[in-house]
């Protein structure tokens, strides 16, 4: 997997967060790995039903905002790649970890962590959309 | 790398964390792969020299209690193993994920993450020292 590939999938994945779309959220995440989701002030959910159900009551939550967010950074640490980056949901910024492996031929998420960040950096480059 | 050893390894991590043992906690982290840290509300350090500054002023700091952790699981994704845990820490819970990967025979820490537990779930194995 190249950090292009996994940055263009973290990409993807806020962007699925942003317009609310379970079934592209339950395709990006691994099926054939074990998984990690941690939302802010959560407890850690390691069992896939239960980290897609958290996504449906998140995702179905008509009063969630969307998220942007910046500064995406890959780190490649065997087969997986890590990417950092910030979350800007309602105006707080949140620091979060996105862990990424393939799966036959496509990249999927097998982790991710979020937690507010009291000081976090300023944007060095914005990242919506698709556009890199 | 087995989860036992990666277990093994984040017990290490904890106990040098509360024997505030500069020396080992540098040892304990990777130096042939990308490292990243966030500790709780920090922006992510993703840094050697940067991460370990940050221990060493948390270790540094006279003030710093121990920690003690629980409920550790392993979870193989590749190459590396992520553990997952609870850390106790002056009456506060923080919910962790530690990355392991091997170097020339050696388990390295290569990411940390804490951030708070709003509602953490009970102890079901307590782990602090060694015996497992």
């Amino acid at each position: 997997m190249k950090t292009e590939q996994a940055l263009f999938a973290n990409d993807t994945f806020y962007l699925t967060f942003t317009s609310k779309d379970f079934d592209t959220m339950d395709r990006l995440w691994a099926n054939d790995h074990p998984v990690l989701c941690i939302h802010p002030g959560w407890p850690a959910l390691t069992e896939r039903q239960d980290v897609m159900e958290s996504w449906k009551r998140i995702l179905e939550n008509p009063g969630q905002p969307g998220m942007d967010f910046y500064n995406a950074s890959a780190l490649v640490v065997g087969n997986v790649v890590l990417v950092t980056c910030y979350e800007e949901l309602s105006g707080s910024i949140m620091v979060a970890t996105n862990g990424f492996v393939e799966e036959s031929g496509e990249i999927k998420l097998f982790h991710h962590q979020a937690a507010p960040c009291a000081e976090p950096p300023p944007p060095t480059s914005a990242q919506t959309g698709h556009a890199v």
